[in-house]
């Protein structure tokens, strides 16, 4: 009786630590595909790529997939297992996350179809700004995974200080763009695009400090109790006036 | 011995509904705050009202508390009573919503602050453009608010499917500005805030849609299988191009 309970014991144990694994898994692909999709869709931007743009686009979906996933097997393991302490942070924390990943897929299909649109408009200069915050944010994600699968809060910490500096390239970005309206009305159009591509980026950065937030409640227990950081000129609240 | 054990339960029970009920009012409560927090982020744009203005975006700060009030109460429920099947619902449910609210608060604090800065503009004629989509998505706010302490599905539905209106009345709203902006350059500083601002609501009418969808999870247990509405025009990709 106590050799087959222990038995049984002992594979409940290795099948629901395989089932956390499994979540922390189909999490991290689902932070995979994220990143590439950004990748792709900053790419499309620049190559004026209009197939890369469109495969971006399409891809969306399996993302959002992944996410009705995450849910659905969250869901059963907090029914099944009653999870407590640690695994039931992590079984929430994966929860919180798979809903930024897939926030930040939909952020980098928007960029896409904005590359759809762009790309049947005269190239406008302000382009060349966009790399720069693109690779900051694709930085970001990379470091916020590796974050995630190695429960390192200071590396998320890290992470968290950073999208200060997106928000102040992003604010750069925001004013030069305006610049390029104020000068060529027929670039008005492209630029509005641009806007919207480049206050994406940022929002993906967000999502970023987001996931930072949780990877520490996560390993903590705690919630973070300082105050979210903010760009100097909290970001593009501040464009040029020119009259 | 049997007597406090039925005394016990009975306890138990009441105090776990008396639990959920105090999930589900904190939940409503921050909805009657992003309510309110959008009605006077609009106010404070038409009536050009800093004062209001400022007010909103130090409020926000409340329902972010709020938030993590949720969450930490959530994770406490999910561990001290490891709920099943309808229950389990209703918290991973409170869990998501609250999420979705305290971004419609963030739309709204943002709408509030872009209000500060139009406030030191010259006024430009698009504004009237803002309030019937503001309008709208108020009026989808109450309604999903309604649908989520009745509990009704088909409300929720109704909800979802008007948030192609919305996408609709955002796209006529954004060609509408870059006319604006292709007419004067000097209205292009004030255009490019206003169309974040109907961006923004945009974007809450888009978490109205999560929170009918997370309804209609936490009612029937299954999700939506429906594509998620939209726009004709795919929402704002399609500006007029004019030169």
């Amino acid at each position: 009786m106590t050799t087959l309970q222990g038995r049984d014991t002992a594979h409940t144990v290795r099948s629901y630590e395989e089932e956390l694994n499994h979540l922390a898994n189909v999490v991290m692909r689902m932070g995979g595909q994220a990143e590439a999709q950004l990748a792709s869709a900053v790419q499309a931007v620049l190559r004026r790529d209009s197939e890369l743009a469109t495969r971006v686009v399409v891809a969306d979906a399996r993302i959002d997939e992944m996410e009705q996933e995450v849910h659905a097997f969250t869901v059963r393991l907090l029914a099944l297992r009653q999870p407590m302490a640690d695994d039931l942070r992590a079984i929430v924390g994966a929860l919180k996350i798979s809903a930024d990943l897939e926030r930040i897929g939909d952020y980098a299909a928007n960029v896409a179809k904005r590359a759809l649109v762009l790309n049947q408009l005269p190239p406008v200069p302000a382009v060349s700004g966009l790399p720069s915050m693109a690779r900051m944010v694709q930085e970001i994600i990379n470091d916020i995974l590796d974050a995630y699968i190695e429960k390192d809060v200071e590396k998320a910490l890290q992470v968290w200080r950073r999208d200060e500096e997106v928000d102040d390239l992003h604010t750069s970005l925001f004013r030069e763009v305006i610049t390029y309206m104020m000068e060529d009305p027929r670039n008005i159009t492209a630029c509005t695009h641009l806007m919207f591509m480049a206050k994406n980026i940022e929002r993906i950065g967000d999502h970023a400090t987001n996931i930072a937030e949780t990877i520490h409640f996560l390993v903590t227990g705690k919630a973070l109790p300082l105050r979210r950081p903010k760009g100097k000129a909290e970001t593009d609240l501040n464009p040029p006036v020119v009259d």
